[in-house]
């Protein structure tokens, strides 16, 4: 189950080692204006490399688009987008064939298929995201066109957490976000992040986070009742990120602590149209868009790869053994995982403004 | 999009006020023992009227079983279920059509449908979770015969939180938890659950909770990355049902300000198998059962109904308005919401164990 | 897999002798006007007993619509309806447990469902396709708002084959094909048809024949490009039907002995359109509709059940044996498929319509 | 919809004259031993220039195996495949972009995308059918741990038509296929057929034909009623294809002049198990296989492109006007595609024996 979408399909490929990772983009409408420019932007949002918070490795991930682009322009037909991986040493994995990684997958992969890529972890590694931002950065082009645009920054970095109301979330936050390396919206607190992450590094640990999305300019019609609620959808596209713990919508678990008057969004007049006053339910209701800005949260664990002597099994003489993981890791995924994040938002709402007839099949 | 499910498909119809409601279930194998009273014991979980803590309207839902199952044993086809509605006085939701509920999803269908069933809230009701219930409970009383139990109970209502260890999850755990009207696993916390919901709807107002679910006894192997993950179907799952706004695996947001150290799940040998010393992960890697007990939570809104004044917009004049809710309602959901995530929870279950193998398609 | 479509998804469910069969209908879109007469009209054209070429048996198959519609307009959720199954005798049935009925699915059921309800062949039965028409009708109703029409009629009985051109294919001659029993477009060869029937009921046995359906009005749009085509659709949905062996677009098989200066269809201008001067593409190229009239023919084998003594196997003994069926059956399944062929064009023809966005989510 | 498939799922992507085509295969087991070769050998047996029957282009077609397979052995996760296009000379087609060629899609791919890639066909050409036959092979190797092989041959091209019984259907009888380049199975009819066609293509013209495909040593269980019989997934895959224009099963559609007791496949001993005497139904009864043989034929129309001087419309004028094609084409597709209809059987086969839960998900 490598494809997510009902009419907007994103099917990504490839192991981390591998001689490649991909996307096939299928149900993009036609005469959309793209180029592989478009897509490597995103893509080096991404990237490793790029700053202290994140892993020291140095990917290029150049993208190649091989299908369904002409002139310029979408065919209609599928997106076939590829990025070649680099060489890399994978010798230092074969350790973990035997001795599996607390916190990663290397188990349940073996005990769902019986044969595992153990080379940089495979298909369950990270850079498995590459082919979700593909597929991002074409959602993210298609929904520009109709003035939607998804906001994500790091709310929280291990205790530091960001309270700003979303008053001044508007077109040209997205610099400000980008200005800082953890992706914070509040300059002072990215340099406690920024801490907290190199403080985590340099005892060998990580830590984890929280990513705050905001949808701008959704209109009010968004989800299929029932099994296809827009929030249903996105909190499954959220939950499939690696190491995603948890998805909350607009109030989310503190709603579980309040009382009805508290928490319900009373309806106002503004500017002559109905909104509500307050945004308590995250801009859905019933599981559908109500015109007020999208809001969720996903809760993003620390990293599982550190670098502190771990416990855990040696499955050859199986006994009990230590694990100490060497190599470049990025102590918090959160900075990296704010394109991501993203990525599958702008996917499910290009899904679903298809769906519900807001983006007409061809846009010539 | 009223179909859950890849492969064990459940289907949910009907409107609060129509003629009935219910539920297909496609996909189940055959030679499955099962009777009306296996569905029927299920609904009479979900059944409004049940205690003081939940609505006064007094509901029979008995289903009737339409086909799918001769001689009490599936038959592997379609099994209809079907629940008449009781004749309901639905003048008193006339004035909604004009003043839109804050909380509620009026307006929302309203624009993305031009045409809503107003009565009692027509689909965007919970009343529809009944299909949901008869689905889950085939898909219950199949992974039963698989050894597979999902117990939900009710972890929060207001600020009373229980913060009861998982270690006396077992089976018979259920009779407890329905020995309380809040469902909830530690009876003295019950009590104060019990008198927060009073105190909410003393004064016309709701009050907020979480569930949280423990499935045991699964295989380690379900789940299908990267988007057919058990934990991303879970996670749509859940945020289907209505009030919904958060859903959390094993440590959930915590994990977030936590470090790597503090949140790997080092592996240990238990009785010559490996296990896990610890379960933050929620019995899921990589978006694969583990073979651990399987923990989320679900984040519940109170109640949007309420019978305090509240505003809203007249849409006829187009002016601020107050409206006062009259009539019965649950002044917290979170007990009846108790089967009704026990039903999504076992239907994703039951789909994965087919879509994984590890339930044939024929049980004769 | 009970239900067909993409968009606008039809799922039917019931056994022959069970309570009821019946459809969902998910994703109709909403305002749309409807009334169970609509659907009452197009099972009736499916009821046995119509006439001397059907079987006597006499069912009523009075429709109850139990949700989806409101005020006599759909609500754009799922529309379920429901005919209840009379009480029948199902001990004659009883012997088949045993002795397979030759050309039936008796065995094929059993040695994949391992359990089998055999009364009046269970969910095997035609009896099936009345969810069909109930779905169909829903579908007809919508694709008559856009000016769609879907017209079968029976092509050939036996040897009996009609060759009009479809020049009077309109508006109206649905009458014509309804006033004779065996719904032929040429009264003269209906007269044929009728006696060729009439003499292999005559004999104890039954006679095959092949449905032309003709799609007028669609527009050049229709198809989804590589595995959705519309021709690829229309053939699964007719190949879906109990008894088809075949099917054939435009020319169909006749194509394959010709050179293609005779079968490319050469542009032209008509009333300063482009068209094409012949149709034997039958109005799909590339499996897109053109804008020409849809043409399909589907091969229907003689019913399986004849009054004739027939071989089989006893399984009871393993022994060879002889089998003799009684009861009423129909000595020709075409007549009563023409509704069904229809019924499956309607549905895979407005699924296409909503997808290709050609059909708006809300009619009002 | 570039997507076949419930549970083995193939992508295909790529225009005939864009950067590279391919094919993502999701969903096939781990643990099937697999290499590049397997794959270049069924592309080699589509690849142009192979006879004087075929198209005089020169194609390589490399595939390369992009990811899923580590060590020889599938992985589980996706399997990307691709193969670059040569640079073609695509100025030849820049005519039809304002002269339509008869028999071709290029009008109906305009009307729906309103952007289409002429250079080559696009995405319309046959080409496309490369990511099919890369598809295919990696279904046929999966079938081939199971027994089960499905063998096409070319039946008939014009009026040349081979009767011969399927009693040789053996294993072998592929190499016979193989030795003549139209790909028949009776040697002095193959000498005719290559005639036939050399005759079409020295008038400048081309001739259509029939494929039978035979499925050897399928169980007696594939096929999800009602709407996911195999027969109906089979009859979707093959009308999928370009140029086919129809699909029968067994006796197809001779049988709908037949009667009953003509028809029906009485049930026999056969080495103590339970037989069919003849086989008219094609190997599936009531869309499931009965352990019979399964037998399929496809009608494909002749090849569209012909040099012979055809009428269109000059669409830039909008007058009627004339076309000569040049350039080299199949006089005949059906040699070509054998191999085709083949990977689209193996497909669909491969899916079913996986959802039908005979091929495991692990093949370790």
């Amino acid at each position: 189950m490598n494809t997510i979408g009902r009419y907007f399909r994103v099917t990504t490929w490839g192991e981390s080692h591998g001689p490649a990772v991909g996307a096939v983009v299928d149900g993009c409408p036609s005469n959309l204006e793209i180029s592989a420019d478009d897509i490597q932007m995103q893509l080096n949002r991404r990237r490793p490399g790029q700053s202290s918070v994140t892993t020291a490795r140095a990917e290029e991930d150049m993208v190649e688009v091989l299908s369904g682009v002409f002139d310029g322009k979408t065919l209609g037909t599928p997106i076939s987008m590829m990025v070649r991986n680099r060489d890399a040493d994978s010798s230092k994995y074969r350790e973990f064939v035997k001795k599996p990684r607390p916190g990663h997958a290397d188990l349940t992969w073996r005990a769902k298929f019986g044969h595992f890529d153990f080379r940089g972890g495979g298909r369950a590694s990270a850079r498995e995201t590459v082919g979700r931002v593909c597929g991002g950065a074409v959602a993210k082009k298609l929904l520009e066109k109709f003035g939607i645009e998804c906001i994500a920054y790091t709310k929280q970095v291990g205790n530091i957490v960001s309270n700003e109301s979303l008053d001044h979330m508007m077109k040209g936050v997205g610099d400000l976000i980008e200005s800082n390396p953890v992706r914070a919206l509040d300059i002072e607190l990215a340099r406690q992040m920024e801490e907290e992450i190199h403080k985590a590094k340099a005892e060998g640990d990580s830590v984890g986070g929280v990513v705050e999305l905001v949808g701008l300019n959704l209109p009010a019609c968004l989800g299929e009742p029932v099994f296809g609620k827009i929030s249903s959808d996105l909190a499954a596209a959220m939950a499939s990120i690696p190491a995603v713990k948890g998805v909350e919508f607009g109030l989310g678990f503190k709603a579980a602590s309040k009382w009805g008057s508290q928490v319900n969004d009373t309806f106002i007049l503004s500017n002559g149209k109905v909104a509500t006053e307050t945004n308590n339910c995250g801009g859905m209701l019933g599981g559908i868009t109500d015109g007020m800005p999208l809001v969720l949260r996903v809760a993003f664990k620390p990293t599982a790869s550190i670098s502190k002597k771990q416990k855990t099994v040696d499955l050859a003489s199986m006994k009990e053994a230590n694990l100490v993981i060497a190599g470049r890791h990025d102590p918090c995924v959160v900075p990296r995982a704010v394109p991501v994040v993203e990525a599958m938002a702008n996917i499910v709402i290009a899904d679903h403004m298809i769906v519900s007839g807001k983006i007409p099949r061809n846009l010539g």
